[in-house]
């Protein structure tokens, strides 16, 4: 017997009750009693994303909600910036040029936020750039960026804010309207608490004019189809068929996020992580993020001599848990836990005791017991 | 208390061990333990296409897999011909204009088939088109197209055929690679047996050329990542992430239908639609498929003075089943009763009552029970 957990910046594991809603009979998409479903998700959504504005449901993995952002306010020829630090602002660079994009790049060293002073300059040198592309928590290397400071550039900019906030919606604090973001892409499988497979686009009203002119060939992931789609008879419906099982999860899913409160559950993002990397600390180990450490997984540097692919595979096939290796330019190099969705005090302290027990096994210089010890203390110290 | 059935032409009802799969924890998908499963899947989805080629897997609806076949094959300025019967058949005109096709449309009346004669003349005077695309089934009409013979016009031709099998695949014959088919797509929720939300492709020598040198602006439904990932440290991987839950209850519902054969699936689906055309051709309504009736579902002209938005509604509202009014122009005027997927002998006896209760209850000259007789006479002729 092997329990299994999941402590990967996603997919996260899932609350059993939402996990049984997958097992009620399908509905039909096209009635009455399915679109009412649809219509609290939508509404929660709004609450969760903190915007007035409509929010679209994509049957996708998040990278069909990035591409409907592209396809969206993109056209080939324009100028983008993209703010990258690391793999998946790489991703935003990629799209865009795939839409035949000119890409004006910011990218610091890995392991760095975006520093506002140099978003600042890079919009000041490009008043003609159309969009800046970023990401609200950067889940390659286990750092943030300021949104809100950014989105006070945008504002007076010609520029739309697009916000990759895949992993970290759900998990830290996020503001669309207030912040003043133009597009935000969200997926399913992370703060959401739902398996993969949906994901969800909003867009403000700046954003929207730009839409409308756009003539980028599209079709799936046309946002005027789904905007159009949302009052057909009154009730909100997809223009494509709705991943309905999803959907029905998501319902339920929605449903204690609101009851916890959007405040409550970026407090318990935060006070988690935050043990994690006291833990680590106090295990001698490094922290891969050097400023603005994510909220939804602690990035970590191999002690010496330890292949971070080897440690991961053990802890998943001996001890059962999934947690994350490094991606791209990391790989082999640091690992990552996650303490994303569906977690609670029990997880930061079985996530350090793997791998106090790993590394030790695998003949690193551990204390047992250290870093597992100062997990204790901090949440002790949070939950009081 | 009111029990609930879907007899619509998808989402179709669930087996229920396929429901209860996805009540199981959360796979993380970057593990063999999940790649075996997406190994697994993908070997039988090759069984159920007749093919041989690669099978690339979709988080999406079955629109997002006619999309990929549209970006990766279609480049703005090409010449493509589309053969239309109904409302999915003008969804691939509109795609194809999308993506900046000039399109050659044959469009029979709805309620009849292409026809093989027309296609092998649109191909002869346009020896420049580079795609034909078609409909296996048309779900809006209920008419069903003779791909084998059109594969043979498009194996001596230049232009690729691409077949949307969304509906048809998994519940009438066919045979992508003796047939000649260049691009099949297909998704989850018809003959499938799961809910909504994944969608297939897979593509010929022929096509794959055609997709190598293939420019179009894409990145989520590229084929060529999809291909890529497949040999991704010798297991299939997904380019994005996968859709887990459902993607573990494909592995489900495709053992029970390897476990039933394809010929015998294509049987059960046959005598199943077949005894629902006897029974409602009894009660003396006439059928709107004037050839080719689909086996996937059966689609009926409503009797003078009824309008079948009322009648289906009711049906759904009162008796707990959910059918398909007509789409498009034949909103109103026809209804459809689905066949297909998880359905048994009881399915067409259940349907037929339906009809013949609320079309009394609507005041139409109804027999009560005369076409139930005649279901139950054929079935048990056909069951023999």
């Amino acid at each position: 017997m092997k329990k299994k957990y999941i402590m990967a910046p996603g997919p996260t594991e899932v609350p059993p009750e939402v996990l049984a809603e997958a097992a009620k009979p399908v509905m039909h998409h096209r009635t009455p009693q399915f679109r009412r479903i649809l219509t609290e998700v939508l509404d929660n959504m709004k609450y969760v994303l903190g915007t007035t504005r409509s929010v679209y449901i994509l049957a996708s993995s998040g990278t069909g909600a990035m591409e409907a952002a592209i396809a969206n306010v993109v056209s080939a020829g324009d100028k983008v910036i993209v703010g990258t630090i690391g793999a998946f602002g790489d991703r935003w660079e990629s799209m865009a040029k795939a839409y035949g994009a000119a890409v004006v790049k910011i990218a610091p060293e890995w392991g760095y936020a975006l520093k506002v002073e140099e978003v600042k300059a890079a919009l000041d040198a490009n008043p003609d750039a159309t969009a800046l592309f970023i990401q609200l928590n950067e889940t390659s290397t286990g750092v943030y960026n300021d949104v809100e400071a950014i989105g006070k550039l945008t504002a007076n900019h010609k520029a739309l804010l697009v916000v990759d906030g895949i992993s970290g919606i759900g998990a830290q604090p996020f503001y669309m309207d207030k912040w003043g973001v133009d597009v935000t892409v969200i997926g399913s499988q992370k703060g959401l608490m739902i398996p993969p497979g949906l994901a969800y686009v909003s867009c403000s009203e700046k954003a929207w004019k730009v839409i409308e002119a756009n003539k980028t060939p599209k079709f799936y992931f046309d946002l005027k189809r789904y905007e159009k789609s949302l009052t057909k008879e009154k009730m909100p419906d997809t223009p494509w068929t709705s991943a309905v099982s999803l959907i029905m999860q998501q319902a339920v899913a929605l449903r204690l996020i609101k009851e916890e409160t959007n405040e409550k559950v970026w407090e318990r993002h935060a006070k988690l992580s935050k043990a994690v990397r006291e833990g680590i600390k106090a295990l001698g180990l490094e922290l891969f993020a050097k400023e603005n450490p994510a909220v939804v997984l602690t990035s970590i540097v191999a002690p010496q001599g330890i292949d971070t692919k080897i440690l991961v595979k053990k802890i998943r096939d001996d001890y059962g848990i999934s947690m994350a290796g490094g991606q791209g330019k990391m790989e082999g190099l640091i690992f990552r836990v996650g303490t994303l969705g569906y977690t609670d005090r029990f997880d930061p302290i079985m996530g350090v005791a793997a791998v106090e027990m790993a590394l030790k096994e695998m003949g690193a210089a551990i204390e047992i017991g250290k870093g597992v010890k100062r997990v204790m203390e901090v949440l002790m110290e949070d939950y009081k």
